[in-house]
Parts: C-alpha cells; structure tokens; sequence
C-alpha cells in the first residue's frame, strides 16, 4: 500500500482512525478467559465491530511478548484474521524495534514475511543502518519514532534544547527524509505534542504521522487536525484503551463499536471541513 | 545480582565473556534441524561447552521471534537451562525496547518475572518514564544503549557532533546515571569506539558497560581493556557468532568451547596484569 491508496482508504471510510489492539488479559471481560485463546477472541470481536470505522490496526507487542508463546500465536492469529477478513486494512506492528542490521533484518522478516504486518515501528536511535533493511522490502512502511506521547519525551528528543535550532528529534525526521518517500516512512509524533505539530508538518509536508495519545494522554484530536493534516490527509490517530475497555461487560464490542463511531464521525466532519471527502 | 557479585563471578572464572546466543536456523549444524527444538538443542550444547569460560549469556530476542511462537518456547526453556544448571551465570535479554510507561510495565514484567532474566538492554530515545519500570525490579539489570557498534551510530548519537561538547550519548549517559546506580545500570558501548571509551570511563567510573564487537565488527579486546578495566572489571565483553559458528559440523560444540577459551585465555591475562585477580 501506498501514500494514495491509504488516502484512498481514509476517504471510503471517511476516518483516520487506528485502533491500538493492547489487549490486556488482566482487562478484558471475564467470561473470554474461559475460551481456548482469550486474547484473539477479543480481538476478533473487537475488529468485527469497529472494522467500519477504522484504517488501520496497530497491536502493541509488549501485550503479545508477556503472554509468551501462546501470546505470539494470538498474534499471528489476529493479524492473519485482519489480513483475511478485511484485506484493505492497514496493520502496524508497534513494536520500537531498533538494532544491528544482521539483527534488524531478521526483525524485517518476521514483521513483513511471516507475520505480514504492512508497517512496523522503529527507535531511531541507532542510525541508518538499523532501518535499512526494513526499506528493503516493497510497500511496507517503516513508522519512525520522532516526538512521542509520553511525559520524559523531552529527555532525550529535545536535545540540545534551547540552545540551538535543531533539537534531535527534528534531526530524526531530516535525516531519515533522505533515506526513504512519503510512500515508505511514517513519523509518531504524540498528539500531546501539537505546539510542535505545525513545525513537524513544515519539515514533512508529505508523511503520514502516526499520532498516539488522543484520549487516553489528553491530546485534541481538532488540534491535532488543525496543525498535522496535510492534502492526504496524512493523519493516523491511534485510540486504545478508550475503545477496548469502554465496557467490560458482555457486551464490550458494541461497547468498542460505538466508541470508534464517534470518533469516525469526529474526523468525518474534520475531513469535510478540509474538503478531503464530500 | 550487584555489580560485587558480578565482580566475583569474573574473579572466578577468571573471564568477563558474554557470549551472544543470537541463534539462527540458517547456520547451525544441519543435523540439529531434525530434532524437535534446534534452537534449545544448540543452545544447550552451546551453554555447556562455554560455561566454564562465560560469566554471561545474551540471546538476542530478534533471533527467536523469527521463530514465533515456538521461538519463544526455545528461548524460555533456554534461560530456565541457564537458571538451573548454571545459576551463578548472567543473563542479559538483548531486547533494545523502550516504550510508555505502561507498556515498558508489560515488557518489565515479561523479561524479569516471567523469563527472569537479570538484565535487559533497553534504548534511551524515549526518556526516563520507559525505563523507571524496569528499575522497579529488585536485583536486575538495565543495559541501556548508549554508543553502538553499527556502522550509522554517528547519525544521532553524536548529535549535535562538532559544535558542542555534548554529543547525545554523553547525555543518555549522564542523566540516566541519576536514575540508577551501578549496582542495576550498565551501557552498551561498542568495542569498535575505543577512541571514546576512555572518555566514557570518565563519565562513569564505577559502572559496567557491555561491550559488543569484538572480533566480528572489528573491536579489539587489548585496547577495549585498556580504556575500559575500572577496579571491578567493570566490563562485559560479548562475542557471538565468532564463538557460536565457528563449526557447523557435530563438533561444534567443542569448536565452541575451544573458542571461548581462547577468549577466556587472553582476558585472564588482561585481568592479571591490572591485578584484579592472582
């Protein structure tokens, strides 16, 4: 998939919408944990309710790894029942994935081949290298971390802080420009983080930006359209807990469906607004 | 573990190995691919031809998710081998997350309570809050990533290069070191920067750094001593493919275990002539 067939996607569904799948066994309802795979029920249930609304599906891997073996093969279950059942719908791997690049190539296979994720996210911190091969591999995505959602953001990203005009993370986006398009390369930039928003769509007019922390971490998603938005679209905005565990009753996935219909319908008048969709 | 103890295992052994167990399919022992887990079945032979060399062992995690989830029961079932047969011995997950709060929680709890690990290695781009949970943890380990072996590490970690005194990886080390004490933080330093090491010693004195590179990516052990030995050793020097694929015929084992000796060897009489041990 590229930049014009995920706008394309976002027009049909009238939605940027991305649903995190951090499926928590310690939150789900109660009555799945007697089922053979808890965490793919819920996900199943979870991606046939809010498929209308959503382009995208981004399973943290931190939930996956806890639950060890069994917890891969959910995985592998979950991403191969989106692959099946809703084949135009983009799939991120959150993953932060960053190392050597005999070790990042073996990361890009098991990401982009076996487990056929179109797009996994990666720490910049190591340079090139450690991204490079993960560009190898034809329309799948690399998803950079840039400015992220969380509060010590600005430990490390901000640096050298007031003193010069760079701070890293716009080194990160720069530099990485160089090394893959717009059809290729995604950037996280925390919706927290809209005062840097309109300087980040300056630097990268073109990319999509993964945007994390709407709802759960205080960020507006009217914000985050004013200043991120760009003749694509070019916004995923990722929502998790506030759809998964809206309701932790029998009926949770009405629960979720609901939820991603209001957020649909949010961002349905946002695009109108651009003149993106009529 | 504290870094006393790690202290005392090295004066035992008389080595600071750390050997990689970066297993990979495509280059073990064809015979080995005929039993029902190649992976722990290399592994196993691996671990006990080295023990007697190895304060530490290191599986890198991109290795087993290749696998999936059998990928992970090799690795489980590896580090419960090490555990048991060999208990005083190290264990390092070489993982390089870094994620929010609360999903650096999932990953903590997945690599020091249900795989228990001592030590993970973590990347600093996303600041203090990713790795506090890690810390948490009573007697284990961050390893975090401060200059590394690959070949693009000056894309960021020398940021903002010439113009300051403060290049990026001073700065992770610095302000990490007021997060933790040596007794549960050590960084990766890559043996090919022995132009740097000397100075990072300065930095931190008292801490451990884990040292990848020798041998395969060029670092050479006498000059990676001679910057790095602080009064406890203070280093971890890893090898991994130069010791595990040395033969790939039934005798790797012992090819295995010759290697590792060999290593073992020159760093007795590295640790001697500093008169860290008699």
């Amino acid at each position: 998939m590229n930049s014009s067939q995920l706008f394309e996607q976002i027009r049909q569904k009238r939605s940027f919408l991305c649903v995190g799948l951090d499926t928590d066994l310690s939150k789900i309802p109660e009555f799945l944990l007697a089922k053979d795979d808890p965490v793919f029920e819920f996900n199943r249930a979870i991606i046939d309710a809010t498929a209308d609304y959503t382009v995208a599906y981004k399973p943290n891997l931190a939930f996956y790894e806890s639950q060890g073996a069994s917890g891969w093969t959910s995985l592998q279950k979950t991403i191969k029942y989106i692959r099946k059942s809703y084949p135009s719908i983009f799939t991120i791997a959150d993953a932060k994935r960053g190392d050597i690049a005999n070790t990042a190539r073996m990361y890009a296979k098991t990401f982009f081949q076996i487990l056929d994720f179109d797009a996994i996210t990666l720490s910049p911190y190591m340079g090139y290298d450690t991204v490079e091969p993960f560009l190898d591999f034809k329309n799948k995505w690399v998803v950079l971390l840039a400015l992220t959602s969380n509060e010590s953001f600005d430990d490390f990203q901000l640096f050298p802080n007031s003193e010069t005009s760079t701070p890293l993370y716009e080194e990160v986006i720069r530099k990485s420009m160089n090394w893959a398009s717009e059809n290729n390369l995604m950037f996280v930039v925390g919706a927290t983080r809209s005062e840097q928003l309109s300087h980040i769509r300056k630097l990268a007019p073109d990319h999509f930006l993964l945007i994390p922390g709407v709802g759960e971490q205080g960020g507006k998603l009217e914000e985050v359209a004013r200043y991120g938005l760009n003749k694509q679209c070019g916004l995923l905005v990722n929502s998790s807990r506030g759809i998964l565990y809206s309701d932790i009753s029998m009926r949770f996935a009405g629960a979720a469906r609901a939820k991603a219909m209001l957020m649909q319908t949010q961002m349905e008048r946002i695009l109108l607004d651009a003149g993106l969709i009529e």
